[in-house]
């Protein structure tokens, strides 16, 4: 059995009975829209976000189960696919999930409706039932994730990037979705505001080690056999290369700044740079980086008596880290 | 003095005040995001949506006027904005009010950051003062005009749209954010819920009023001098069209259909749809069908004493009704 069905397996009814909620959630009178919500549904993922949620939940209160339960991963889950809908007008992509995208079958005006039909849904459906907390987990994440997008988008080609910013980025971008899962998850089952925060907080982390081992594949040959490189060509600053410019003499420094900002599509001289970050210990470094929050995340589930589902999130912190893609 | 302007008199002082607290409510440690808000300030339009909240509000309640009326407005042009922002993406202009737009100036990846940005801080305002029912106007908005706006793509090229689904439309898709201004407006100042009801019905008429003159310029000469026919080139159905076609004979329905089909770019054609139109009483039976959304607009009021804030409204829905543009 593959790592994701295992740790799926606590909550299998749940997540059976979540898809239907979820496209019950979808409901339009508009048959155009109907159709494309169809659609959206036949070509779903994996569903990490709603199992986090359903996962934090049943560990936190003992297998205790609410309706809201199912509400908020729905809403996580109408926002989410909002956002995936937009982002593939943005960068103008044909294809998600092996499926065409929504613009590409329906064109770009009719994808930014849909876009914001299914976050104008998430929001009716938590406050039509008064979750007015786990709304404002939701908005709170929606704001980050722009902001740390555009924080990259000013920051990251930058060479004098900073390790705060970096962290700073990948904490908005990435891990504040991931916490709103785990946050959600609590607030769910009405789980005090402390442990709200505390899940909240393990599922930053998480999210941020999630992110660092993305960018690591830039560096290692973990991904597609070989290092990919990709980040350097497009001037993405991330943890090794920061690292490395930290810690290399003066002259080393001014040939790294020369390469990534001159010659990052050469393609001998990006196998030089990964050598080099490698040489300084950057993929060391951020390694042990990346075991840090995988370490802190685990003390957050320590508490927690064994149980299935406290299992279940055990193995997808692992998962996060060892994955080979 | 201009119309406007004489409408905006009872509330100079608040709108003022708005401008400097609506600057606010974008406020983000994100230095590219700050510059961009700022752009956005610098090229406001009329502010019709915070009239209209700031008006009914006062008329309400005898002149009274809560911190939550501003914010109120915030979250109505937060939300407004954002929509701009992503409609000058889908519809790749270059041009808003006389300005670059923001996809123009930062590229449409950032405009959309930038409008998911807004639209989180309208939510956040309302969320963390605790106004779930302004949120949930505001939410409920959101939603129709997408379905609206969708709604029309999929029926107004179809020939057999009927009167009924010509309204549902323009109630979606134009009348329903004014409707939430006035609703707020009244809401703010802690009107009971049947109050809050009837000034968002009062919206709703005036902004269904609004769109069919909209509609009628396409038809009439007020606008530019001449009838644009621009409806017509594009095979929109609206009122007068459909009201004539409805009320001649199948051999002249047959012509009709023909020609917004297969001759919408024949200038001499549109010409004689125009007239045809006219001679059908389309744009006599439209003008009737829009000045009883007005006299329902107006009944409403009937039941408020005499104020300035009163008189504004009632020049508002006099303003939609006969403005030349």
């Amino acid at each position: 059995m593959k790592l994701v069905e295992q740790i799926k397996q606590p909550i299998l009814e749940e997540m059976e009975l979540f898809e239907s909620k979820f496209r019950e959630s979808m409901a339009t009178k508009v048959p155009l829209l109907n159709r494309i919500t169809h659609y959206i549904i036949r070509r779903k993922g994996k569903q990490m976000r709603p199992m986090f949620v359903f996962l934090v939940a049943k560990m936190v209160s003992n297998g205790k189960f609410e309706e809201r339960t199912y509400r908020g991963a729905s809403i996580i889950e109408l926002i989410h696919t909002a956002t995936l809908v937009h982002d593939d007008v943005v960068d103008d992509s044909n294809r998600r999930r092996g499926f065409f995208s929504i613009n590409a079958l329906w064109k770009n005006k009719i994808a930014v409706l849909v876009g914001d039909f299914l976050l104008s849904k998430g929001l009716l459906l938590s406050i039509d039932n008064n979750d007015f907390d786990i709304l404002k987990l939701i908005s709170v994440a929606v704001r980050e994730m722009s902001e740390g997008e555009l924080l990259q988008i000013e920051k990251a080609r930058k060479l004098d990037i900073t390790e705060d910013i970096y962290f700073e980025i990948i904490r908005q971008k990435t891990a504040t979705l991931i916490a709103a899962c785990c946050g959600i998850g609590a607030a769910s089952v009405g789980s005090p505001v402390e442990e709200v925060e505390k899940m909240r907080l393990f599922g930053e982390l998480i999210g941020i080690a999630f992110q660092i081992k993305d960018d690591l594949f830039d560096y290692t040959d973990a991904k597609i056999g070989k290092p990919t490189g990709i980040d350097i060509k497009e001037q993405k600053m991330t943890l090794p290369l920061i690292y490395a410019l930290n810690n290399c003499s003066d002259k080393d420094k001014k040939w790294l700044i020369n390469s990534v900002k001159n010659h990052n599509k050469n393609k001998q001289r990006v196998k030089e740079v990964i050598a080099f970050v490698k040489e300084k210990g950057g993929i060391e470094y951020t390694t042990i980086r990346m075991k840090e929050y995988q370490s802190k995340a685990l003390e957050i589930l320590e508490i927690y008596p064994s149980s299935p589902y406290k299992d279940s999130l055990l193995n997808m912190v692992n998962y996060v880290i060892e994955r080979k893609i």
